[in-house]
């Protein structure tokens, strides 16, 4: 699979080390994933955004909670879907692909995901979260309610928003500055 | 100035110790601004996610950077004006207000900040910022390079798409949990 | 509290006269008010609207009505606030803390209605308002019924319409030629 | 041509009389247009605002201008056709096939004024009529030197701005109350 | 009623013969409507598909359905308000008077087919139909059991979404190369 | 690749046979394809729409023109991703991938096709799409001369439009019937 021919549409500058505790990631991204996603070698233009950046995305993606990483990642997606955010898309659509092992579900939440089969919890979980990405000033009481109807407790709604929000932060900075994905994503997990 | 009557519009719930480190900057909070900014309060939900949110947030807002701090408080207040965030445009339009020492540029940038009069530099930096918050799928590289027209660096377009992106994070925060300011922030600044 | 460069943007020319019983008027507001609203002032380029425009605006926003002038100022503010008229929002929002009190009320009208503590009734009627302004061709038959189950009357849904209509003209003038609010509503009634 | 059943959703009142002046005004209706239009009829209902609506609307449409009466009424229907005011798009439709003499003139208003063939000098209008409808807070200085360049005055501008305003009031207060037009517009000046 | 001064903005190019069977068809037109409709005219650009594009609106606007041809004609005029198209709604709307026998009617269904007084079977289909020409990508099950729930078969749903599905077609191949109608019906069918 | 649960939402009925015409044909779509593509047996509920619909299809988009069928594949994609079609999002993003030999080219076509590296030729014909189909009503003789400036005829003007506008039929068949595609599009040409 070809490289893009270009990271992000920055030009290239000068910029200073990441660091010691950076450059343990970035190998350790290298170990597990077999890369370093592509996100990171651009925050890496200011590298101390980069370590306060990474920790609180591992946070969210990662760490305990109510919500599985599937679902976290299905959110990613949904958002990015609305945002219409190629780097997103591409590097959070192959997760769902590979947490769900269905590659159908991965191009639904790319595509449209409403068309996917869902659960009533993960369908109520995806409408705020576009509603929340679209048009977010017209979040009701009854918007929460729909959630908690579903059996999510307020953690997981803090969750929900929390991980909506981030991506809605993600997507931008990506279109802001022409983030391309690893081109590796394209063809993992396709059957 | 009464307290509103709700934080957030999630329950309340036993939520874990937030730390010593956070119990630490939550008194830091106190006695340098007077108060814990609520935003943070709301964080306390989820103890694990506070600290990297709070350094994240420092990063952004305070460290060094080819943008002042007042150009990060009038990024902060156009993404949230477009979002219609109460929450956000309470507590950045003050610092504005603050930093500027105009009280009218504070409320032009939360109601509508091309009646300003701001320096093209700054017009650049808010109609970017504006157009990545509103349909960040139809930034193209003339955007960018508006930016660099006006003397802003790699670096600095870089900050632009984090702090703008950064906000269209908090703003989904607070509407999805219908988190309320401070209310002390209302008075200040005002003459 | 320093003045706007500029009152409009349309260009001095000599016009004509506004005559005795505009001087008048002119001179009650000053008296009353200790300024003359810019509104007016624009409005003398054309003296033949002037008269009829102030006579509208006071039947409108001063007569008798099943709607309070608190009512009729929130109206305002909602629907400069949809517009983005920064004129509007800065007048009538001032009105909005002056007649309520409620420095707060003030700038929930100005940034997002939604989040303010209302009653039933004011909530049904600045949702009737919201959507007039943004979507006035989805108002329904149903959308009426909203009104009068809070207890709208006939007159009052005209009044309703009325006063919202106004404003989305007033905000159009207020764009089209970029009218700038007397400074002293600012700091008007923080407190 | 039948009468609709209805000339607004308002439910009958008894309401005060309107008063000599306007009762000879609506004989004047009679006498030269056949009709007293339902708008007048509608406002009947506060007598107190009719006269202060219809001098205001009698100003703008029919006094001295430097904008042709037809140039207002083609402004009137292309503010309606953006808001899809069935009203005014009747009564002012029928306006411009009558001022006009050109039947297909008043449909193209009507159904997307962008395939008449117009003049330079009623093409800008018309665009900076439908921007300052649809997307007032975008308007700039630029769009107001469009107008300039095609010989419009400050008065003019003044003008284009309070006749498209204008509109944005009464398609909202028809859409509001669900008004119907006269019938005997249809079938005018269609040849 | 004069000619328009082009068929469409794509310049005169030597195109090839329509064939035996179109020029029969289009003599058929003249015999029957007194013109050839001219989106026949303008897809004898390119004669291999003037055919099948031909056979198909056949089809589907005069084969037989469980919709009325009326309703049919009101769905094409339905969805081409939503999309501003002059073409079609000139041609469509004359189609909904003379079937109808109701001028008002073709004039609601151009300006807004929310003002018109309409079966709750042709309410609905109106609606399924403005949804899936605006936001197709929201329809839901829910918008097709509102269909059953007025008498729709399965069959008649189908022909619904292909009605409007293919005027949503047309629509654009009308903004796409300006397409002018035939003058003849603006006159038709108003009283 | 398991097949999906429905191949539209319209409950089944006893259709008529599609005849001996469209049998050849569907079985020349499993010689050739492997498959029937689902939406051809959808259209089979209506088997004399069947015909006319495939021919016209298969006019568009296999019979000779200017544009090669990558481009007529990069314009269905595109319009689809403007209304987040599913079906034709994965028929017709295959397609890309099948005859352009990148899948990565195809991925974007489907989130967005500005992210791709294009010719200005292709770049001026998906721009002309993307906006016929999100708001055709804004076309202009300017948009059209920015393709005659990339070398695109009148009749490949023509066929832009006819293609296009096509797509947005298309989508709306599917998403009004929720249409699944032959899930063995899915794992084609991706690496």
């Amino acid at each position: 699979m070809p490289q893009p021919d270009h990271l992000t549409r920055l030009k290239p500058v000068d910029s200073p080390e990441i660091g010691e505790e950076m450059e343990a990631y970035f190998q350790k991204c290298r170990d597990k994933l077999g890369m370093v996603p592509n996100v990171l070698q651009a925050y890496a233009l200011r590298p101390a955004k980069l370590a306060a950046f990474a920790k609180l995305y591992n946070e969210i993606m990662l760490a305990d909670s109510g919500l599985s990483k599937l679902e976290r990642e299905m959110i990613a997606v949904v958002v990015s879907s609305a945002n219409r955010c190629y780097y997103c898309l591409v590097a959070h659509g192959q997760a769902v692909r590979a947490l769900s092992g269905d590659p159908q579900l991965g191009e639904m939440m790319v595509m449209n995901y409403r068309v996917a089969k869902l659960t009533a919890r993960e369908r109520a979980m995806l409408d705020f979260v576009w509603k929340l990405t679209s048009s977010p000033q017209e979040i009701a009481e009854s918007d929460r309610e729909e959630l908690r109807a579903q059996g999510f407790t307020e953690e997981d709604i803090f969750d929900i928003c929390d991980t909506a929000g981030f991506f809605n932060y993600t997507n931008r900075v990506a279109h802001g500055i022409d983030m391309m994905p690893n081109p590796e994503y394209h063809a993992l997990n396709r059957t």
